[in-house]
């Protein structure tokens, strides 16, 4: 890859559907989740280095963050980290990024990635990308990573594709579609023309600049108007104004769903995008019970749980099978595993009835 | 009452039944384990207090609980705080305190009570009380309390009484038995002679001394020789010494099961030795779903749990029936309630493989 190729890496989010382990404080990106030593973010950072220059790795989070990313990606230059104010989801993310970007290289290609999700084959990732950069350096197509699906899943997005293309592995997108119900999901699945949206991104930074003065013109102003402050010491200033004024909105719902110039291309690397606690159990490794333990733990009749802890607090458990333990700082949560719509109510009355201290 | 008489409230014991509640740092009497806003010894105090004068009442316990003591009982005088070097049973810690009263007062009579049970009828127990302090007052009776059983409780200790006896409250002891198992319960419940050891003793101090001369003669030497020394700053040290000599004795074992002297005044006061978790949840209050909670606690379809944990740390708790849940510094337990024997395995296990600092 060449030196007009730039990865910007989201990382702004508040997962709190690992709650309590992934708290307000410090997101899943910035957790080891996979348990491998590494945390998301580095994973994420780790799958590029070797092929993009570092210097063109850029991380978009919010201020909160931004001492937690300086300890975790050390290689970070200042203007590889882009602070946002306030939370405005990918929309502000990905314009902020495009236009800086862009006001320094005008050919740039840019590959936008989330910086919390899984990927268990890093050479065939990079493979997938490198074709989805292919496609779009050559024209200005908006090229997505679309997941092969392998079972009728309820908590991701899908896309549908066509049978428009010249490669077998690069698809004109008909449809983006929000998370369907059981039934739904399986008709996807069977159809074949459906895969996930792994919220992966790759277009030339004109291209999405483009789409941005079409689409999503308020946002697309904000971030333009920046014009020469960009990497300079007034950046912060006028980003903070811009994004006083944002719309709070996913790129997705800004851009993709309404261009038609977007394309995708089929990846099968082994993809999770962590969503939950049961992908976490699922790809971690078990025990001979059939649990998935971590901290100092004692277990007496325990199977298939998840005991989540840490090494200065001993933890006891007798007699429990298909629960979620997981104790972190001022919150313990012991519940059944597997319903992630009653996790969701937890995390909702627990941000409501005790308040934000706890997430 | 009159100033003869004087209390001796036992207080060394380190409970570990209610782990991780109740701490080696912080065992049970030292807890409000009833949940009234007082701990079991202050409760155990107070119920002297109006009777006794308050310079009667002597606590002994192990020196690591000074701090907790002083704190607790604020009006104790240093005198009134028997500390012992080391954990050596109740014949040391009977025979320490009958020697030292006796030193000051050779006509003194001794209540002798632990400082970690529940009593629920306090002016029926100072009844009881004043019966077995005239039973021993006028002859060298050592009379003990025996609790009318209501159920075949293998937990304690029973007392089997003779018809013998001038009054009809008022027995003498054919045996002590050890905790029974479940027939042999049930068989004493029956019986109608058998009553529950409170392990709660009056007598005049010249009593007991003379028993200890008789059937316990090695404790009795060690702190016969202290004399003098009593209520002098050399006390600390001969009690030092006398105590790395001291035999690891009961009171019970060293005395009373071989004295013929020993008579039982009959109570129904209400009382429990609070030996475990569920004895717990039998006394204290139950919210709608038979919950007995304590700290900042969220449950959802959650019934017959005891939750214990404290302001400090919020817990989520859901799809639990009759379990409990102890979170207390370093350590958390989650096991079924109810079952005494797996609870013991727990803590010989906690402290066996993860160590004392647990404990």
């Amino acid at each position: 890859m060449n030196k007009n190729t730039f990865v910007v890496i989201m990382a702004g989010g508040v997962g709190t559907r690992f709650w309590p382990f992934s708290r307000a404080e410090k997101p899943k990106q910035f957790l080891d989740i996979i348990g491998c030593g590494k945390t998301l973010i580095q994973l994420t950072f780790d799958r590029f280095k070797e092929q993009i220059p570092t210097k063109n790795i850029y991380v978009v989070s919010n201020e909160r963050y931004k001492n937690l990313i300086k300890e975790q990606l050390p290689g970070l230059a200042e203007d590889q980290l882009l602070l946002e104010p306030f939370q405005r989801n990918t929309a502000p993310c990905v314009a902020y990024a495009s236009y800086k970007i862009a006001s320094k290289n005008p050919e740039a290609n840019i590959i936008v990635t989330p910086s919390d999700h899984a990927i268990f084959n890093d050479a065939e990732f990079m493979r997938t990308i490198n074709t989805a950069l292919v496609t779009s350096a050559s024209s200005n197509k908006l090229v997505t990573i679309g997941i092969q699906p392998h079972k009728p899943e309820t908590g991701y997005g899908y896309i549908q594709f066509m049978d428009e293309g010249e490669q077998e592995e690069v698809k004109k997108v008909k449809t983006f579609t929000e998370k369907p119900e059981q039934e739904l999901a399986k008709k996807f699945l069977e159809s074949g023309d459906f895969v996930w949206n792994a919220g992966l991104f790759v277009w030339q930074a004109s291209s999405i600049i483009k789409a941005f003065e079409k689409f999503d013109k308020d946002n697309a102003l904000l971030f333009k108007e920046i014009g020469e402050a960009y990497y300079t010491s007034q950046e912060s200033i006028k980003v903070e104004q811009a994004y006083a004024q944002a719309k709070n909105i996913s790129i997705d719902y800004a851009i993709l769903e309404k261009a038609d110039n977007v394309w995708v291309v089929l990846g099968d690397f082994g993809w999770s995008d962590l969503g939950a606690w049961d992908s976490l159990y699922e790809l971690r490794e078990k025990n001979e019970e059939a649990n998935v333990i971590e901290g100092n733990v004692t277990t007496y009749d325990v199977k298939n749980c998840i005991i989540n802890g840490s090494n200065k607090k001993l933890i006891v458990v007798e007699g429990l099978e298909n629960y979620l333990i997981a104790d972190n700082g001022n919150s313990l949560l012991i519940c059944k595993r597997g319903n992630e719509k009653q996790m969701r109510t937890i995390v909702k009355d627990v941000k409501l009835n005790k308040g934000e201290e706890y997430l």
